[in-house]
């Protein structure tokens, strides 16, 4: 008979897209004795989670809550319950995330316009004008954070365009939300999904969204059922809300753990939180150039929790990245879709998001690169960390 | 500024419908440290985790994985990767999760014939058969063990028939996997789902399912989509296979749960966890039977981790289980449906299902009705159940 063992996973430190490291007070959460998820003491709890996901959404909605599956399922949740077939979207393609909104909507037989940029590029405001002046599309579907490629697109003035057009935007805050500036009812966001494994530092498993009085609305007055039975808010709703009535069973150490997870981020403070991602990343982003990488991202809009530099020329990508996970425990990621092979991908994300972990990955990086010949100056990444560390 | 504190459940005994308590074992796994999805590492657990389970589903499928999200995810993976619209399906209808399938195949736009059995009742073979003949359908889709009402359908008989008639069958294992007899390849299932909460006593979270060859070319044939991103398994094979692809950030913590749960299952050995259902279950219905209490379920077809026990007269539903969960920390479930307020269902799944809850179970229900008024020789539901436990 097999012997499979005790589970043992190594210590690692994920610097890569997400999932980020989580604080040992949310790990140790998720160890807590389980309840039933109808509760009384349960219930306590998802109110708790609705109050603080409130704070870190900056939003009054109160349809705010965490759908029981992965960020993808929080895309899905927003797109399946908002969009009818036939429905007239506009979505913006600049990055893999982009790109599966498009096949969601496709999926769900909306009437699909496309507006893309170069992967690394911001979404032209102009684009999104000109397709809005043609088609009249009810819904625009824009990625915040684009995770496959490390740019973030401005929110604000999308928005303003939309209630020109009197048309709906749904927001993919998947790794923005918690790491850097997201006002949902301030900039007038009509539904926005996000996951907890980002800059919320909870291990992935749940998908927070939020909508509107008037998204609630629309889903709320469909003329057909939602297609997909476990993503159904006119249900679900009804389990968050007043009624308490059973859907599913919800993931109870998983929302023990978010709850732990958005409380952390309430006590730290929002504008602390912003504010730490932005240095750390500033620090990253210096001492990579210092090292001679350049960033793949358009300037000015570049993201202070995932920061994409282009690979030296003649670096062996995935041999690279093996020396840092084997010699230093330090998970960073490969490039997605036009990225592959030419990008890393490094998170600042969360709890991960701090000095040290900063100069020990410039420092492994350093030790990588020079494995591979590439010639570098002893110590010039940390040390210009370092130097914007003590500006501060 | 509200103070939200640190997280900090009550202890309970679940002795609900699920979820059921978790072994510390697997608790204490869900705060090991997180891995990334793509980490060697994890893909060894991912590893490990389809060779228990193939253990625990006793199948040699190839296709056998945990999908990312609660039983309910299952089920509509296993329904939206089969049919596709206009197929013909045949779904047996006897409590609420027989209605969620046949709402989910609605949704899909499945041409859908409903076989329907009294609440309580197993689904007549004959029905089926008739069904078989006048519709030629595709699917039979049917729960093994109803949640709802107790009762544990024989599926091997449907197999036979589905056999003769060339459909496919397709089965709810959400209550019985790990709990009593369940061979997905001698008794010819297609494809089944389950849930992790359950006999495998895991957290809620994760789906298992598992597809035989046959299921795995239609699903590689299919001529549309499937409707549903998140649960798309002409991708998802793909992350759990060989190549071994990026689709969604698997739920890490989930499965390190899982993998242990089903590592202690494995070690327990299969045929000892069907007798300790078998032999607790006995002792409760005994219990339960000489402290007055009617069995719901039809005599015969009673599931061994799930017992429905009709609400004695005058006696008030949710004051006695209020005053279990305040009392006594135990919680039971509810009538759901045609049950609710009629019966009570009480779980001995898993890690719950031993002769000390049993026997606290009993004599705190005695204490429950006895506050209620209700008439009961002392000590007779305990007595009965011991007596049970010393003829083993």
């Amino acid at each position: 008979m097999k012997q499979y063992g005790e589970l043992k996973p190594s210590e690692r430190i994920l610097m890569g897209p997400g999932p980020s490291n989580v604080d040992p007070v949310v790990l140790r959460a998720m160890s807590a004795p389980i309840l039933g998820h109808l509760d009384p003491e349960f219930l306590v709890i998802m109110n708790d989670t609705m109050e603080l996901l409130r704070y870190v959404f900056q939003t009054k909605n109160q349809l705010t809550m965490a759908m029981p599956g992965t960020g993808s399922a929080g895309m899905e949740t927003v797109l399946a319950n908002m969009i009818e077939e036939g429905d007239k979207v506009i979505v913006c393609v600049n990055g893999v995330f982009g790109g599966r909104m498009q096949d969601i909507c496709q999926r769900l037989k909306a009437d699909v316009t496309t507006i893309s940029a170069p992967f690394g590029k911001i979404i032209d405001l102009d684009d999104i004008k000109d397709a809005l002046d043609k088609t009249g599309a009810k819904y625009v579907a824009i990625v915040h954070a684009e995770t496959s490629t490390g740019v973030l697109q401005p929110i604000e003035e999308v928005s303003k365009l939309c209630k020109q057009y009197d048309a709906m935007l749904l927001v993919d805050c998947v790794t923005s939300l918690a790491g850097c500036e997201l006002k949902i009812d301030e900039w007038g966001i009509d539904a926005a999904y996000s996951g907890t494994q980002k800059c919320i530092s909870c291990p992935p498993g749940l998908a927070p969204v939020t909508f509107n009085e008037r998204a609630q609305k629309v889903i709320n007055n469909r003329k057909t059922k939602v297609p997909i039975w476990y993503l159904d808010l006119t249900m679900i709703q009804n389990y968050w809300g007043q009624q308490r009535s059973y859907h599913h069973t919800a993931p109870i150490s998983m929302n023990y753990a978010f709850r732990e997870a958005l409380r952390l981020i309430y006590e730290e403070g929002l504008e602390n939180r912003f504010a730490r991602h932005e240095l750390n990343s500033q620090a990253l982003k210096s001492g990579l150039e210092a090292m001679g990488l350049k960033m793949w991202a358009q300037e000015g809009h570049r993201l202070p929790m995932l920061t994409s530099a282009v690979i030296p020329e003649g670096i062996d990508d995935v041999a690279a990245r093996k020396y840092l996970l084997e010699r230093f425990g330090i998970e960073i990621g490969g490039g997605l879709g036009e990225g592959k092979g030419k990008v890393w991908r490094i998170g600042t994300m969360g709890y991960t998001c701090n000095e040290k972990n900063i100069l020990l990955f410039l420092t492994s990086l350093e030790s990588a690169l020079k494995a591979q010949g590439y010639k570098i100056e002893a110590g010039i990444g940390a040390a210009t960390a370092m130097e914007v560390y003590a500006k501060k």
